[in-house]
């Protein structure tokens, strides 16, 4: 029941020898997202040790360099490695034009499909499945394509039959799926048994939202509010709130700005510049903010554990 | 007086944890050459230490990734960094299209100018300033266009004056220039001073070769004859000889063959396939062919000191 996100780099830009520049991957439920993938990812997720041959999605925020220089490396290691395995990209479709321009330069192709996933200006969902849905939000950013977001959310579960209950009112098989999606159960004599005498609510869904580069505007709350985990760059500190704004980027208080007014459980800050050797300088201003403020690090890993329900 | 390699990453197509993909820096008298580079090579750079910033020629053998999956991180970084002067790039043409096409993506540009030199199917000297000569020669790949080796060559100096002679024959300033090309001396009253007398032989000049991805063929041999230090792929050990020639590549015994037909004086060893965990065990299959064989492992130095020569 894993829920667990992984920083491959905290940093930005240009990659120091403390951080590499922007890339993680989420585990949910075994299941592998890699979210950006800047130069040297492909050695993080080895020095990390992440099943990588287990990620089947992969999204990029943007094409700036250090969101996307390691995608080609990435693909091809795959690739000379046997993998056979449809891989999603979701990202600005002119770098389906930059992969192809260069397999072809290479001579070579890539021994999988790999299947390509326009990202618009629009919030929308780009990936709905059984276990969750992935949502693509825009942010404003210095680029002329669509700079995203990421919303990753669980779906709710189906309630869960309190076996005892549902045995002492001889509720037949055949009604079990009814339970489960919140039917009451009426008994043979005409009784209604209240669907809460017999299941207990799922534990509730997780989310976990990355923001990626971008200007600080309050109305990007909406699109994540309410998420377990936030992360948000900030590329500076207070003390260079004008230097962010000039480069379409954000500072850590900003970032804890938004975790408020989204409401979210727990804030990660990443995408530092290399001028802070240490980024922990910039907590304090985030914490103020927003208590439950961290600070990334390459390797950092973070779970949401799933929170039992009693009842209701 | 430094002629100097750096192993950047001793290893082929996929890097591991051991050993990164194709890159070297060569310091020839504090000018910096980078040969390949492949993905997270500005990492290595930073990780041993090079004064990247004082790179100003590239020479890429061919657009197989593991040889050039760096190079848009590596120029973005110097660009971000504040580099001005100029870059020379030495490559198949088509890096030109590749390297413009993202940075029109990107929607930025270099902050200094990229000179782009096409490398061609022919032995040709593509650099050639006061100090050395950089040679490119063809190799034989899985690549449909130019794959090189490269020849760098320091010139023979000039010769040196024994002050002590030239004062005691009252060799005039202005004809310095004269002895120190090899001209003999005429005295004012007729008498020939030999050159030898005068001066001292200058040190041999140094070179190093690049034999990247290849396969063996002998009459490669005369592009690198007599050269001081000899790299030479050996993604295979002699037990692949088959696999190695479906690819392309050699073994390392057929590296050690090239050492001893070109007459080398020293032989390194790189680009192992990611089979061989610890590659010194391609080491004696070669060393019993060529003795002076070396494996490279990602951050070794190699120097070849300058050489005194007394008289003649």
């Amino acid at each position: 029941m894993k829920f667990e996100l992984t920083i491959l780099g905290a940093g930005s830009a240009v990659p120091t020898l403390q951080r590499n520049s922007a890339a993680q991957v989420l585990n949910v439920l075994e299941r592998y997202f890699l979210i950006d993938c800047a130069e040297a990812t492909q050695h993080q997720l080895r020095r990390f040790r992440i099943p990588y041959n287990r990620i089947n999605h992969i999204f990029i925020s943007h094409l700036h360099g250090d969101h996307y220089f390691g995608l080609m490396g990435f693909l091809s290691s795959l690739s000379m490695q046997g993998r056979k395995g449809e891989m999603h990209l979701y990202a600005d479709p002119r770098l389906q034009e930059i992969i192809e321009s260069q397999l072809k330069i290479m001579n070579t192709r890539l021994g999988y499909p790999l299947r390509f996933h326009p990202l618009t200006r629009n919030p929308e969902i780009i990936l709905d499945d059984k276990v969750l849905t992935v949502t693509s939000f825009p942010l404003l950013h210095r680029y002329d394509a669509p700079v995203c977001g990421f919303l990753f959310k669980e779906k709710e579960r189906s309630r869960t039959i309190r076996k005892d209950m549902a045995d002492a009112w001889q509720v037949p098989v055949a009604f079990m799926q009814y339970l489960k999606a919140g039917a009451d159960f009426v008994t043979p004599e005409g009784k209604v048994i209240p669907n809460r005498m017999l299941t207990v609510s799922p534990p509730p869904s997780r989310s976990y939202a990355y923001m990626t580069d971008t200007l600080f505007r309050e109305r990007f709350a909406e699109y994540v509010s309410g998420v377990d985990i936030l992360y948000h760059e900030a590329t500076y500190g207070r003390e260079l709130e004008t230097v962010a704004k000039e480069n379409y980027h954000s500072t850590a208080e900003q970032a804890a700005r938004m975790a408020v007014l989204s409401g979210a459980g727990k804030l990660l800050l990443g995408h530092f510049s290399a001028r802070y050797p240490d980024p922990s300088c910039l907590l304090p201003e985030a914490r103020a903010v927003f208590p439950e403020t961290y600070i990334c690090t390459d390797g950092d890993v973070y779970d949401i554990p799933v929170q039992k329900r009693l009842g209701m």
